[in-house]
């Protein structure tokens, strides 16, 4: 007999008071969640949650915990950054067992690294605990391996959620240099990109990629929503917005979008096969 | 009271027999094994896994599942990869439940793709299970968030294994452009490169890399085996090698790298409270 399951969860370190444990959900399925996620949301007293966390991963927690909303939804303004992190070291001041729930990985563009840098210049205790990052579940449910041998060697996680702008003298601003990206010729996968796909795609082609790169786009990859759009890197734009692709979604560009089609010609019960698990709470 | 365990993995979908899942085991934490590959162990008949799942994971398998081994260890060669796939089709045509398990996520540097495919071409239904990949999961464990606001846009994964190779004419051979990767300069997670660290940092350092960019090697991540080294991009292959570090190991280059001083110099009981779960099963 194997061990019961409780009493494996009973061996989880202990949420202490004062403490903030700062966790990934995942992409939104409850199969996806961790372990130590979970005990986080069993011990919690207050969760902090943004609103890419499913109803059905806050449904696990104590009836008793007192969940915060922290996050932007239906294009209201956001919540400040700021203003966040000082709530949760008001909460754990006070003693508070806080879980900090994102969903994804707190580290992969959650922002989770200005909100430890901030509990630790507080002097507030912390851990963190790894999530499954949407990007890559997204690809895996989407039938497209991130990596393959023979085709790729890399992978580029990237935020499209700054814009590429042109400044007057034709110089391309922003952070993240595009034609750099192009010329790796490795696959990139972009988070929070909907907004300025054309743009980045256009920055993308400019500097070599050829506008035919097989291209898609994931919609809220592992929910009962989850869309799946597959064209090409010139017709990323025009795809989204004719499917009217809300967010959140993931955008894959790059040779490892076509193993989909491969896939299911082989066997197309796969499209039923890779749909989400559907665990609700 | 909040649902048990055992009656939220009932929830999940059925392994029928000839069916394959192939699951992500995580870096080796018991604590973060996702819901979907606990179910997965419960319901297998047999279990073919690599070296780098950890034994206390396949602990959770039922008592009467069989494992099979398949993978590298202690130096003898790997089985091949076809064998591997051969394998898996053989079980599931005599009608098992079969769980394909790695370490780390199936999908990044795993191999997962190639096994998809032959899957496929054999008609063998199956579906694929995220796991929280190692070098992430690394990054987290030794402090170093992944993406930072005002540090990084963007994130390279990149496999080290295969060697990059100077021809007699002076041009470097194999896949991946390494003087692309330091054109980019956004942090780069390296799998596998320890064997070939020396020739990577090169590549990176001639392509225009500064020698003193941070980086970091983190060993058996998340295991009672972890170890973390800090240097520099000019310093890794010393630093591994006066280290004795045995792999599997992630190696880490860029500014993220930094911000673990910062926290260990806001709040020094970090270095024990980032420390792995240890929830042996």
């Amino acid at each position: 007999m194997t061990e019961p399951l409780e009493a494996l969860l009973a061996r989880a370190p202990r949420l202490a008071p004062g403490h903030v444990w700062l966790a990934g959900a995942g992409p939104g399925d409850v199969g996806l969640l961790t372990l130590a996620c979970l005990s986080g949301l069993r011990q919690a007293e207050v969760i902090v949650h943004d609103a890419l966390v499913a109803p059905a991963i806050l449904d696990l927690a104590q009836p008793e915990t007192v969940l915060v909303f922290a996050g932007k939804r239906g294009g209201r303004p956001s919540v400040e950054q700021a203003d966040i992190s000082a709530e949760l070291v008001r909460l754990a001041r006070a003693g508070r067992r806080v879980l900090r729930l994102k969903g994804g990985d707190p580290h992969i563009f959650g922002r989770g690294g200005e909100e430890v840098l901030a509990l630790a210049e507080q002097g507030i205790p912390f851990r963190v605990i790894p999530g499954i990052t949407s990007g890559l579940a997204a690809l895996t449910v989407a039938l497209m391996p991130a990596t393959l041998r023979g085709v790729n060697q890399a992978l580029v996680l990237a935020t499209g959620h700054d814009a590429p702008e042109i400044s007057r003298d034709g110089l391309v601003a922003g952070a993240l240099d595009w034609a750099s990206v192009a010329r790796l010729g490795q696959p990139v996968v972009l988070y929070m990109a909907v907004t300025h796909i054309v743009a980045i795609a256009d920055q993308l082609m400019a500097a070599g990629l050829a506008p035919d790169t097989p291209a898609a786009a994931i919609g809220s990859a592992t929910t009962p929503a989850q869309r799946i759009l597959v064209c090409s890197l010139a017709t990323l734009g025009e795809t989204l917005a004719a499917a009217g692709l809300a967010t959140p979604a993931i955008v894959v560009i790059g040779a490892i979008v076509a193993t989909r089609a491969r896939l299911l010609a082989l066997l197309p019960q796969l499209e039923q096969e890779a749909m989400p698990w559907q665990l609700p709470g």
